[in-house]
């Protein structure tokens, strides 16, 4: 973690140390500024002098949560991979991370969630940064002759779509014990081998389709 | 629907009405049977003349849920199409139902999600079906040559994590938008032509792999 450059930023990591213990304790639901201020030990104003309100606290403590996880994502697309690779760390090395952290404490891990349930729009730069990041691997591949016949933002989207069950952490609440580094192996082998070709059915699978969708 | 055989039928049918109504009303949060015959207008006692205890109304409440997706299943495992269009309307007639329901009735839809995560064993059975009638298809297709070099057990939880978000209704919450039947086919076809098969790199892309997975 970086040095605290001055008194205010030292104050402030000290808090959302503060905050991770709070939030620990008694889940992520509803957090207040005087909450936070008693549980530092410090009055309600003085608490102000480093966050200015809920929401640059948030920040704070979003900040700190995809800090190590935007690092990954930096290290991936920097590095000289071929697209397939590339795709596969993208999402794996996150993925790992997640699973890690849930796994060591799957409380804190859930009150975590329920607080960015409920403050969405701190998570959206976030999302809106893997998908930048997700679109220059695409690019790389359709320039290594993968992923043909699709605009980049469908690329992106279909992709996200695919592989979301390693991306959103509400699922290892759910299928932890289904999750596989090899399993997201072979669906990333499957977009590159796959997505954006055309379908042509085998001979003997050649029957007139039924449209039954409504 | 069909026509209840017994009084008694005809009043569990009639409580489970009232149930949707009050699920509506106050959301899917700890309801109790006391509410419930509270909200019928009958003694606790009468009440359990019908359910005889709160899993069994649960129970009651997820078949009359779960009933209209249970039909498509069958109805596209009995009919006699290629095994890709099968999957295809396998899932997509069950997720643009899901989507109706979600967009006639956005709190209801929820407050049901909230009453099924506070109830998971009584989902169990239907996601089983699901996986049961999958590996029926899945067989198909490789008969029909595809999803070669799988085992049926892993080609069903590959899909089922490649397909996931057009089956968890908790998806519709957040990305209703995103999700469209076309995709759905796209990711099909993805499934059918890649999945199972191995991946070579093509020339230019062949690199050695540097494994910076820990």
């Amino acid at each position: 973690m970086a040095r605290p450059q001055t008194d205010i930023e030292a104050g402030r990591e000290e808090l959302l140390d503060v905050v991770e213990e709070l939030v620990r304790k008694r889940g992520g639901v509803d957090l207040s500024m005087t909450e936070l201020a008693a549980a530092a030990g410090m009055s309600p104003s003085n608490l102000y002098r480093f966050f200015e309100n809920k929401e640059a606290l948030l920040e704070a403590a979003a900040g700190r949560w995809f800090a190590p996880k935007i690092a990954i994502m930096e290290e991936v697309i920097a590095a000289d991979m071929p697209s397939r690779e590339k795709m596969y760390q993208f999402f794996a090395r996150r993925f790992v991370l997640m699973r890690d952290q849930y796994r060591a404490d799957p409380d804190m891990f859930k009150s975590y969630l329920e607080l960015g349930d409920q403050h969405f729009e701190v998570l959206r730069g976030y999302v809106d940064l893997g998908d930048h990041y997700l679109s220059e691997i695409v690019v790389q591949a359709m320039d290594e002759g993968y992923l043909v016949d699709l605009s980049i933002d469908d690329a992106v989207s279909l992709i996200n779509q695919m592989v979301q069950v390693y991306c959103n952490p509400e699922a290892l609440l759910y299928i932890d014990h289904k999750l596989s580094e090899d399993k997201l192996g072979r669906i990333v082998d499957t977009i590159f081998i796959g997505l954006g070709r055309s379908f042509h059915h085998k001979a003997g699978s050649g029957q007139p389709h039924i449209k039954i969708v409504p």
